[in-house]
């Protein structure tokens, strides 16, 4: 079976990076164009790495950077992974949909859209279904968004945990790492020996987009769930892995032990349909007294495909009427490129592309 | 007047070199002797600094370290502040007190007993009178201990706002700086780069410390108080300065004007009393987007004296039914040796010295 | 006596910065003015403050940056401290001394011209003549220039110690601060937990400044030094202070001891005319095992005014036919807004403002 | 053919765990014990791992530490692995090697022995053959010993060099990474946002371990080499990977491209045995400005079991009459537990085991 072409968009920057790391040896997808602006037109790709601990093909590095042209790309590939910059993102995005390119986005401009499905597969899996909704876009073309880095290690467990005891209040402060602001983002200055506890726009997104992502779907659309939701958002030196602190009740407040067991047996879409970049436990519990951390556990998730794309529990515990964990997920992988790259698995599984 | 002599134990560690530098100038104290185990007997000072950044004077730095004995220090010494370890303060402290010393302590041994002050003299001045019921030491000795350094942080703004509001909820995360391990402490291999989401026993000393500390006085002891409290710790790159990420509801839930009015308004015991380590402002409120910042805030405090001695509150913001800001103290100078200084002063200012 | 009214360019940046922390109460100088690129214009001070342990008072706080303009900064100035980047300082340098105006500059822009002095009072005053030949200008415009952050900490030891035994050969690998890139500089994702082999030009300017600098004055101008020169620099995780290793060799070896004397007793013109800015000791050279270090030494200088000035040397050792050393300066500091200070100083002592 | 069985000496520290990494899937050799002190005795791997991230199998994670006991390993295994402590190293490796053990050490007790290997595979393979004159231990027994993990990542690409055009002179500054100080090692107050110059015995071992290794092998044992040799090393906030700057002197002073070809070009014994562990390139040179870089090439090395086994060269240039390089090499794995693991697979490929 032809592997179906994709177009890598803003492939100069961390996420567009981790998108060509993950679909170099991808079984269903093969990279029909490297994407960039103007600027970056005809370098190599080995000339913008930014990322230091991808590994590339020598084919893969002498990949030359193209402009970024909606007719183009339609051209020649079907899907578009987009790592554009929120402020390119918008009009960029619609023009490729439009020209009929399935497009999976990384970018936060169309997340809160009524049509456009904020997905998680492990989430949220039949809200894709919302794309049925785009009508406007070209034939075959429609958008899906990955969520927000930090939402998303957030979401999964929290998902699990609502099936199974009903979300009341979530409180999370988070840990979260320099790539995340892109490159070059963070300024050393700001960050050695520091914290930053100010994301601009980031506690507003994790309480809206857990909304939307735990709401439920119905034939009129997405109705938000309305769990209290609280979030404080800081940066830390910390190279990738979002680590969050959370703090939450359910209506039947489970116990420790329950909370585990829920965790683990958690097997959600993507674990059931062995999509390829699903790792084998879609949550990983540790039981350690100081796990998880980033440096141990960022890549955790197997096979080497999903190297990145589990999120790790640890340290569940009772405070009161209160239960506790902290969570760790790779920011770029998990919560960035390849949140969209299993978003892509699963529209395939479903039929639509 | 003669100034009252002193004993600083543990003088080889990050604690008791803190004491150190505030009591080299002191207006009241001076220092009668540094005190270590045996193993650091007759070393000089110089050889055992550990803080970076303290600055000394040549005769300080040359004075010799003794080796701790209960007798030789209430022969010359009427006051005796500890930064000991835990296992070696409990029995150590009670025998200064037995020989008439007034031990003024970081140590957490005798924190939770329930006639030693927890104290923090902008938040429960009045527990100092709980030295009147321990009636079993030597004439003149008694035990005052300060709060552990992430929940004295905590504790003076959350003070001001019970008072005004009535606090109902607390929920929080902390940044920690590892200053507040010790010498060494924290290995870097766990560190550089990470984040460490446990500290032995500092989520537990959180909660029944603030408990303790905004409980009400009453001729019978402490009455606890009763609102619920709930913390998480994590370990960050940070050498001084524990930032705390705080969610909180009040009986009268105030506007985020009404907060930062009350902050900044805030002028409890130690402002009025002009106690010579207090900062003219107990609570410093910045308005800026990103701060405060350990690396800007952590020695926020004038005059110089009170140099790291302020709490600095910032980023506050309401979440639904919820307020949110963030601070940041010193921990091993506000939320340690400065701590038990401001004690002492506040003793001294009431009599009891 | 009036202060002479002085303006800084480039107030936004990190030396502009450290200029304003200098002037803010200087005896002979007075902010007069700051300086920036029109997108600046009209911020207060406030607003753009990037450097976080200085802590200005609330008036220079609220001072106004304007657009600079050589002629309005010649109406109101008679001297001004560049901080510009290199690329603006190149013109706008040259107009203000055709101004009249009397510049100490930062930039590397007209460091090697050859009747501009590339001076450190520590090391050359003797330089200072070399404005003489700067005969373009307009009355009382010239252009002195300091070294390179990572040079003058160097220059200072190699000077004392070429005088006393004749210098042969200089290895020098360079530790640097990220302040020393400016803001935003160095992208935190570059440098946590890492080292960057590599600042452009930095290596080519260590070793044609140490050659101009430890040259011959003579009627006809300065006469390069020719002793071997190598230089190897690096970036690393390091907010202040560069750290430099050296290796080097004497036409006479002097011993450890001999270089220990020579170093503390090296008394230059800065220290014996008594300038404002002067540490009372150059060369501070310490004994201990592992010093100097940038979070002990890097503000080393006494009195207050001078924190941050003097040259920290440590580990004098020899290793067969070579002597080695380990050194520290602040490079904002004493290699940055504090060295042209220092000239700024020294052109006024010797008749030139 | 079944595998050797092997002991790990030192298997909770972070050399000893390299080693069980390397060996848990080895082609030649097998696991036969852990061993470590008597405070570790019983205790599952799984509860003293500190490496952050190795990842080992469940099985080996499961297994037991035992108490170190010459007997009983040669009982078992007819090589050892050592990554003891120098202080206990020396006895302990003597009675294993007393008792027919085949010792490959890593610790630094026995390396300066006239009669023992101090061996880089690359380096100096020919050596080897000086076990031959351990005429004291018992049948089978040997020590050899890998070089200090410094002196491994310069050994290589000077030995290339020395050959090609005689080597004058080497003065090396060392940027190393705190792994190298084993676990607890360096405290994090030591070195976040700080350079700490001295590493205690660093340089001296550097300097003679260097000229024993380039020394020439005759009949009456090893001749050293006599170029002038100084090293001047530091500790940096580096998690793993030895960062160097190197200047040097030839007999034949070669040009950059000289230089690069000749490294690039080196094929010494392990790779031309095809060693297991034995990286396919042993020196890989980079030819970006801004390379080599810990975070980038510090596991440099294919296949996978050679990964962290090259060491990586970049920023040839010149200065004068010197050349200068940077490199970096992985100091726990090619210049500890992996240099020792060669050293067997080369001791076996010439029938020693």
């Amino acid at each position: 079976m032809a592997k179906i072409q994709v177009a890598v968009l803003g492939a100069t920057g961390m996420i567009g990076q981790r998108f060509v790391q993950l679909l170099e040896d991808h079984p269903w997808f093969e990279i029909g164009g490297l994407y960039a602006s103007e600027r970056s037109e005809g370098k190599r790709l080995r000339e913008v790495m930014r990322v230091k601990d991808i590994h590339l093909k020598e084919d893969t590095l002498e990949r030359r950077i193209e402009q970024l042209d909606a007719k183009a790309v339609a051209a020649r590939c079907r899907v578009a992974f987009s790592g554009l910059p929120t402020e390119i993102a918008k009009d960029a995005e619609s023009d490729l949909a439009s020209s009929g390119v399935a497009v999976f986005s990384n970018a936060a401009s169309h997340r809160m859209r009524d049509d456009v499905p904020l997905l998680i597969p492990e989430v949220n899996p039949e809200h894709l279904d919302l794309i049925k909704g785009q009508t406007t876009f070209g034939d075959g073309g429609f958008i899906v968004t990955n969520a927000n880095c930090s939402t998303t290690g957030l979401a999964v467990p929290m998902k699990a945990l609502d099936v199974a005891y009903g979300l009341r209040f979530v409180c999370v402060s988070t840990y979260q790492a320099v790539s995340g602001a892109g490159y070059p983002g963070v300024p050393s200055l700001d960050i050695i020996g520091n914290v930053v506890p100010f994301i601009r726009g980031e506690e507003e997104k994790m309480e809206v987009e857990m909304h939307k992502m735990l709401g439920r779907m119905t034939p009129q659309g997405v109705v938000p769930a309305t769990f209290d939701m609280v979030a404080s958002c800081a940066r830390v030196p910390v190279i990738d892995g979002h680590t969050e602190s959370v703090v939450f009740q359910m209506a039947n407040q489970p116990s420790v032990s329950e909370i585990i067991g829920t965790l683990r047996s958690f097997e959600p879409a993507p674990q059931s349909l062995h999509l390829p970049t699903a790792p084998s436990q879609a949550i990983i519990v540790r039981m350690e007294d100081d796990r998880p951390q980033p440096l141990c556990d960022v890549y955790a998730g197997e096979p080497a495909r999903a190297r990145g794309m589990a999120v790790t529990v640890g340290r569940v515990r009772q405070s009161g009427k209160y239960s506790k964990i902290w969570l760790i997920s790779h920011n770029t992988l998990r919560g960035g490129a390849g949140g969209s790259v299993l978003n892509a698995e699963l529209a395939k599984a479903n039929g639509y592309l």
